[in-house]
């Protein structure tokens, strides 16, 4: 726990990570969910972990996931349907052409929701990275919208009791994917019940966002739900550690947090290629601890009298002080 | 005429372009209203002109404007409100912290919609380019996009003859724009009467999208009203000619234009600093009519199958044939 | 073979691609290098394959990949030595900070030089692409320099019949890598014999440069010896069909290339994620015949008129008329 | 005096900061030279200011402007030659097609050097901002570079008591420059005497470098002369407050100046547009202080060895120490 922030992690930020070039990954790899898990509790505060549906929960391993998170004191944060790492959803998933497809995608997180109800956990975020188009005159935008927008409705209305969250990125794994900003996932999820948006700040920022406005964007529209932390170039998702590119728009980020009231998880989710996991993670929740610490002892008075004023003087004085003492 | 679309040019484009280095102008400046109209007469095709409000039409000069706009045989097809041309807009317009200031812009709005209606104009652009910020912690986002939707609101609601058109960017002037997307402009005037959206290609490229995309989500929500035409590297807005970095996604533009049925302005916003003004413009309208051709000398059902199928070998194959023959 | 050039292909474009999602490949995977090759016979005008070391080609296996290829009348036309696939290359390879890992590398690209010797091929592609840093405060800019400097020197020396290609890119897999332009490439390999560089468009131009310019600085210090066709939306290696997206640009580089007098290898460096393999390639090589039938057609004396005025808009004209005709 | 630095700033930050929309600039305009040094005298610690030829300094007012200076306790540390705001240098200065053109430009310099030396300027900025191209097939890249080359030569042969330093950006007021990274720009001054380097970290980041890379390839070279400071979004000169945007790249960029002895002058390129000016002038001074010293207390050792590990926890780490003390 993070003062009212539950903290969380992708389990497989605890395995290992590979890329297009070396596909077998720069770790050790093949580690089991045991393995990973065993690994996640020796981070302090650690509140819960995500899991992948399919490889880490599936119909046979329910009450077994359940009991072992139980038993190590941690919460299941979220289930991930697996909509993109197999070659079947190469062409889309909620928005492929092909009807089976779509159904398929349906189904598929259908049964994510049935794992997440299973083993408690209140969200399946469907990410439809591979709902997009990489070339000129490939892609019919207006029938792609409508399928998404079905798609996210049925699974919606498939039970009540787990809420479908929709994570936008602009691109990667197609050179263009349709859901690309938060104001998008708020147009396509406008009028569907039980949905809200699962806000990634790297996706935020390679997307050109700033984070902060898209979460008050986002909270404005009643679906700020879930936050994925990490950081990066902005030209690229590097899912790199937390604010260690961007410093400035991370804090002003938290201090938004703070003042939409946001308290719910803020889990990682980067992809530690080189490095040891452990410490990456360490780093990561120390530095949204620095932050944190740095608003909470400013008070969001003092940083709301800045911002009132408009003063990129203030305001660039703000950010120094805040984080230096001077 | 360009078939069903209109063809226009924003005034200045004949005249003298600078930046912020040349800030006196590439070519020569100092051309007056007629000796700019004047050489847009010797543009074949050409339906109309953008003028900006204060600068070209005023309270002064209505009458006459309409007059030699209608001995020349040209329309007016809109008047831009100056919210971007003096330093009073600074630190903002429609959003600014300052309630003087909002007044001011509404008022900025109103006489322009006053000339559009005198000059017999449908439109207003509303650009909210100073409408942002630059710096990490010095907007209130909550605040400021009520204050958009606020003055967007009393704009339209001025008087109902004349379309108030939001025309969005991702950045420039200020590093960060609010009204910066096709989906944060139909959020922006969801529930506002007398509203529309103004697509510039190189706006729209620059923050990321794919243009045809935009097209059809605009017009998806009925608010694909006015087009801007140009090019750029897609970093920043260029405002480079028609096709001139970017031609499979311009001609893709065209082809979902004939599909979503567009039938407006399209209108050259381009910045030709160091080029010779009248063959630019020529330029730009030889490449619209070359892909236009193009598309309708395939069909939109010949596109629209290869669309169907999602294949990125037929659309590449189909971009060479309907440019080269090949 | 197109009029002077030699077409040529990476062998895996024949198998299946993968991407950090979707591990195991996008198509049927698993294909055997003759199984690809018989694809790869399929292709008209094809002249030759490039190998990835340890991969293709190996001590076990020299004399019958040279008769394989032989036998297909293919040439092989790289030999890549394998630094990037394998997880004792993400800290580096050349310059690694571990000198043992260094030592292996140079060893690494000596066998590929070795391999390449045996079945008849001149170069090998080494690709410092895991030879970089990702975050602030990682690297030893000045070491690493002097140490990339020495491996490639002491590779360069192993054997004089075989040349060491650079392949210089901007990122991915670090978020930097050290050589990452065409004129850090010529800083890097001055006073080097036997080096030279292998120009890939797509890295060029997600690098920032213009990609002809690059192929004119590269000639200009006689090292422009080997290319990689393919291309991108400029922030990223998206390694697309040639011609796919920057059409004008491409076209500007082939008339560069005859005016260079280039007459080496035109090698495709294409990830058809998605795509069948052999239209994926075949369109390259159209798109690659179309542009520099354009430029043969209208001549270089022609070409070379317009860039000498400097007109922009003579240059747009000339692009219009050479690919439309109009 | 910053420890071994010697603070700067562009005599301009104290005027008026102009766009390409708002020409008059955003402030009050119209300021003497006298009123900018006046406020300029009111920022602690500023050691010198640049001055641009023919603007503030030409052949009537040398003695003047020296006494003054002399006057202010203040150094000229740079006469920027005027190559970039009249339109004659629209289609280029040193490398324009147009041999007058050309030698108007050598001549510029020239006076530009012959002003330095009357006001004890020991340094001319040549900036071929102008010198670049718009348009694929707009530009010779050949004779371009013959051009550049032999133009920075007859500079550089003028006189020997002013340095001709060379100032490189990727892009704007072009949409590409000839002279657009740290490596290029030793290419182009290799072999020429007296010439050197002017860094500008936001030309750096916008051209995709690491800065502190940059810097340690020029001091390779021996040509790391002056530096410009600011800071930007990565993609455009947005000429912002130092370290306001990017902290962990700065502060290592600071760190690597101590390390490679720099002990030239810092001045700052900003363009405060909205802002007050001294307020944002002693913003960045304060940054560059707080760095510094984050760097100093540290000490060069404890830092080398963080970066001798390549540890990118380590390295994460070590930057929230440094600035945080957590």
């Amino acid at each position: 726990m993070l003062d009212k922030f539950k903290l969380g992690a992708c389990l497989p930020t605890f395995g290992s990570c590979a890329d297009r070039y070396c596909l077998s990954g720069y770790g050790k790899g093949g580690k089991t969910v045991e393995e990973m898990m065993s690994m996640a509790r020796q981070v302090e505060d650690l509140d819960g972990l995500e899991l992948v549906g399919n490889w880490h929960v599936n119909d046979d391993n329910i009450d077994y996931m359940k009991k072992l998170f139980a038993d190590n004191n941690l919460a299941i944060c979220m289930v991930v349907p697996d909509l993109w790492t197999q070659e079947k959803w190469g062409a889309g998933s909620l928005a492929s052409t092909d009807a089976s497809v779509r159904k398929d995608a349906v189904r598929e997180v259908a049964k994510s929701m049935d794992w997440a109800a299973g083993v408690g956990c209140a969200y399946v975020d469907v990410w439809p990275g591979q709902d997009g188009f990489d070339y000129p005159l490939q892609a019919d935008f207006t029938e792609a919208w409508k399928r998404l927008r079905d798609g996210v409705a049925e699974c919606a209305a498939y039970r009540s009791d787990v809420k479908v969250l929709v994570e936008y990125k602009l691109k990667e794994p197609r050179t263009h994917c349709y859901v690309n900003s938060a104001a998008k996932t708020i147009l396509l999820l406008d009028g569907i019940d039980n949905t809200g948006c699962l806000l990634d700040i790297g996706h935020s920022m390679a997307a050109g966002e700033n984070v902060a406005e898209a979460a008050a964007l986002l909270a404005e529209f009643g679906i700020l739900d879930y936050l994925h932390l990490n950081d990066n170039y902005r030209t690229w998702d590097d899912d790199m550690l937390v604010a260690s590119v961007n410093i400035p728009e991370t804090l002003e980020f938290v201090y938004w947090l703070r003042r939409l009231r946001y308290s719910g998880w803020l889990t990682l989710d980067i992809f530690p290629y080189r490095e040891e996991k452990l410490p990456a993670v360490r780093n990561c929740f120390a530095w949204m601890k620095a932050l944190l610490n740095a608003v909470d002892r400013t008070g969001l008075d003092k940083i709301g009298a800045v911002i009132e004023t408009g003063d990129a003087n203030e305001a660039v004085r703000l950010v120094r002080e805040m984080l230096t003492g001077k």
